[in-house]
């Protein structure tokens, strides 16, 4: 069994959608950020950094935090989504994901929805890098179905992220591969459950 | 042999370094971003975010961009600094650099050095943040002499950001552990070496 501490986040939804992938039995414990719940003792026992999401697969006894590492972790304790022939097309794009689509975005939700109207220059910045993320995503999607050859952890690890393209204040249909993209995506079923195991419903945002 | 695509910056310097750790020969390339040589024909086919660095390993016919996995594809190809038994420990703390050490610290280097005065509010984030960075690293640190339990790839992910501590307006002395670990690493040959491979000559901070 693996306890799955999260949020309702672009992070925590990579997981669980991959958990639901998956189809195995885990154990979700909802880390409430609004009430800094990361920032508990108990919680930085298992996180240092105090930053969700972390498992603890209790088969291996292995905790791991950072949602690229448990991705890369649970894709080849289980030997899916992680085609050993693509291997590093795979590892590189969900560096990829960690090191820019989710630092850019998430300095695009800081400064285009939460503290909207405090940095103009900001606001500028993080509008051009949003945009050059999606634009990159746009051009890989031209030659491929997915992110990678088949179906893997890249797609899991961005596609939440996209989920967010309201806060983006990006329209989707500007990037029409990508849109081809997050809509396949959204209609699988482990991505549907994934979407909702922990916090408050919300709904799939469609363009 | 091995072509390197790089340039003077924390990341491509994580990759000069660990070539140098590892003593292999390879071919240094440098892309000069102040002519943004990253944007041509020729290096967007290497590099489809028109990012360095970037390896085309020839004896594989691999090529790997994203300096986090190009640090894994190295390590796991020479066994060497990526101790299989802290193997996931290794691989978390690479993935928190990826993540978040270079992201906030690259966001202090736009906010606090190059467009200084441009926003106060984006300042005082990137203080609050950059902080945050090297508390969870003093914090680490005051438990290992190195970021894991022997020197990885993770410390040559993480040691190049803390070189720029100047830009990030951290006094390093207010981070005991951080230095200690800071001045240990800036000492060993491969390090000094790997620093300067690529760009003008510039000498090691010291604080």
């Amino acid at each position: 069994m693996i306890d799955l501490y999260s949020s309702a986040t672009p992070n925590g939804r990579k997981i669980t959608i991959l958990l639901e992938e998956l189809g195995i039995d885990y154990n979700p414990i909802n880390i409430n950020l609004n009430k800094k719940e990361q920032f508990t003792e108990n919680f930085s026992s298992i996180s240092p950094t105090n930053k969700i999401p972390v498992i603890y697969d209790k088969e291996n006894n292995q905790i791991i935090f950072e949602s690229g590492a448990i991705l890369l972790y649970l894709a080849k304790k289980y030997n899916k989504f992680l085609d050993q022939k693509n291997y590093w097309d795979i590892v590189q794009w969900l560096f990829f994901q960690m090191a820019y689509v989710g630092p850019m975005l998430g300095q695009a939700h800081q400064y285009l929805f939460y503290h909207q109207g405090k940095s103009k220059f900001a606001e500028q910045r993080s509008k051009v890098y949003t945009a050059n993320v999606y634009e990159i995503l746009n051009e890989r999607l031209s030659k491929n179905n997915y992110i990678c050859r088949e179906y893997s952890i890249a797609d899991m690890a961005i596609w939440p992220w996209t989920a967010r393209f309201e806060r983006h204040q990006i329209n989707l249909k500007d990037y029409p591969n990508v849109l081809r993209w997050y809509l396949l995506i959204s209609k699988r079923t482990a991505v549907i459950k994934g979407y909702n195991i922990i916090g408050e419903f919300s709904e799939i945002p469609y363009p």
